[in-house]
């Protein structure tokens, strides 16, 4: 993604440098490029391979048939985006040993994840998206990963509530409004740090629902993933759920970070970015299909997908098959998760031979209803319009 | 378990013959025997070691401490149990062509899981537990897998109703009183098919939650769980959710193959098994404690542990620290999935030095509260008392 770390600066930091770069600078088409057969990066060996699409050692995609049906994204099938090359695997030998500096709070101190598993256990349903999910689908081509709609997936998170943490530290300091977490990376020496840090503001109302999480769907979350110990923020895009956190300071204004202050905002296409511009907090209603996706024959067709509010619950979900001349509700199914998780949804439907462009519409509590078209924007941020999503389906 | 499947001749069916022989035949203690270091068996070898009892090459249990906070259990911690070896992995290659016979139908065919994938998809969150969960307790030693607590799990399975297909095939034959599942195992040859089938027949009323599931916890069922489709009866112990099921009928009788007529029948120690003892249906309500586990230090605690209510929906838990004398509520913490689902709960107390008997008991939402003592019984099933699961806890 366009945060304003140079990009082959950051491949030169991973691991595979020559192989990343030789694909991010070949001549190849920038969409059929998402889809050359790199091969999993050592450090997330253990994922099934066959259900992602390797963009980078930085960037991996679950394929948009592989989310399954259930509400949960299975760990070994899930997105992975770093900012930064992840720290050294031994900060996972130790978990409760990891620790944690607390700030802006009545009583400052560090907590180790063990002291914190102390403190209060909590587990929440939510989907966890990158920012610039759907990039692929932008004509202007930004910057960043050409994700489609597979840096994404619906997990369990356990942890201990921010809230109770600060509860423990006597109450967040007066004057305070944002909630500001800073990753465990290892920053490459001789940079400014502010340049590089992955270092996030959110404000301060996500306190209601933020989680220090060293679980991810029952297990110790992977170093891959963010463990010993990941800031979650439910219904916030995933920049802001800050890997490997190391520092947690309520703080009076927005991190001074390059990732805050330039990165992550939403802008028209060709402005840099700034302070002023929204950054990417609260995530929108969207959905999409998953299957099916390829040609099928005529007849009966279960058609599946996902849908979510966001940051809010999500109320219902349309599914067109004329590219949404006309619209059917399509129900829901398995457990409800709580507003943060998003809903599988299926519907049955007659197909006949022909060519179809199935589209799905979401909308949330608010009334909020996904729209048909995308919002330009310069990092092809936030895409929810529902048209560049719709599958085209040949029919036999 | 003790179904009247010769043990000796189970093993030798099994890949690892002499080794798990080795184990089961030698004069260990009964119970430290389940604590030896066997390796995972290769059809299992995706799964997490370090999280599991390999008691033999077909029954591997869950350590009581890597269940995790969060509702669902990871496919590579989840306990094993096979009546015989599974049938050749090449059967999960090719998924969608596996065919289901189904019989006691109206228009009694067969259909492929392709077939069955049209027909509809719903996803259930269930326990699956192994009848014998608990075993390890029983002061008489019964014949079987010295389990404790940890053949069980809580996970999430996406099928198509057994409902849905039914309605496809015309309806339920009169006179059908059964829901009977056989599985896809290789037989010995030169044996009576009755004394080694795995097949089971559960009452007309379980149809209301009966699944054909393809995917478990959001991926395509491994073939140690049972894929390409398992049937999967919310609230029933584990034996009656038939792996690679191979043939579905409703049945005006029950079975008459001996893992139903004999075994997984409920009977005083001592007695044989026969048709008119209780069979192993409908789960009891149970709970347990799955930490803290070994001594701590003194001071704030968390108790952790999961609940749930079986054939119904769990109400509620309490917490004891001395051994059932005094008992507190304990609240349930992340998303309630469903009357089948197990509910993590959560207590944090303050623990002075001195010794503790931690104990969890909990009730379902008809009243039914889990008893203090085990009920004797020839096999070991059933175990739900609460004094046994206690955990015992140095605090210094």
């Amino acid at each position: 993604m366009p945060e304003p770390i140079d990009l082959r600066r950051r491949q030169l930091l991973a691991g595979t440098a020559t192989a990343i770069a030789a694909v991010s600078l070949s001549g190849l088409p920038w969409r059929v490029q998402a889809q050359e057969a790199l091969p999993l990066p050592d450090y997330v060996k253990w994922k099934t391979a066959e259900t992602l699409i390797v963009h980078s050692a930085n960037t991996l995609e679950t394929r948009r048939g592989a989310i399954g049906t259930s509400v949960v994204t299975a760990s070994d099938r899930l997105f992975v985006r770093n900012n930064l090359p992840a720290p050294d695997a031994a900060i996972v030998a130790d978990r409760d040993a990891w620790g944690v500096a607390f700030a802006g709070v009545k009583q400052p101190r560090s907590l180790t994840v063990a002291e914190l598993k102390s403190l209060g256990v909590e587990t929440v349903a939510c989907v966890l998206q990158c920012s610039g999910n759907g990039r692929g689908f932008f004509p202007h081509k930004p910057s960043g990963t050409p994700w489609t709609v597979g840096a994404a997936g619906c997990v369990f998170w356990s942890g201990v509530p921010l809230k109770a943490v600060v509860e423990a530290l006597g109450g967040v300091a007066d004057g305070m409004a944002f909630i500001t977490g800073t990753g465990g990376e290892t920053l490459p020496p001789g940079i400014d740090a502010t340049t590089v840090v992955v270092e996030r503001s959110v404000p301060l109302r996500a306190l209601e629902q933020a989680l220090l999480a060293w679980e991810l769907n029952g297990e110790p979350i992977s170093l891959a993933h963010g463990g010993p110990l990941r800031l979650v923020i439910p219904g916030y895009y995933g920049v802001n759920n800050i890997k490997y956190v190391r520092q947690l300071a309520f703080t009076a204004e927005e991190t001074k970070a390059n990732i805050q202050t330039k990165g992550y905002r939403l802008r028209p296409v060709g402005v840099q970015g700034a302070p002023d511009q929204p950054s990417m907090w609260e995530m929108n209603v969207k959905s999409w299909i998953s299957q099916p996706l390829e040609q099928m024959k005529a007849g009966r067709v279960v058609i599946q997908g996902v849908a979510f509010g966001g940051a809010r619950a999500v109320k219902s979900v349309e599914v067109s098959l004329d590219g949404g001349q006309s619209w059917r509700p399509a129900p829901f199914v398995g457990p409800d998760l709580g507003p943060y998780a998003w809903r599988p949804f299926v519907l049955a439907v007659e197909l006949k031979p022909g060519n179809y462009s199935l589209a799905s519409r979401a909308t949330d509590v608010d009334g909020n209803v996904q729209p048909r078209e995308r919002m330009d924007n310069d990092n092809g941020f936030a895409h929810n319009g529902w048209e560049d999503h719709a599958v085209k389906l040949a029919v036999v």
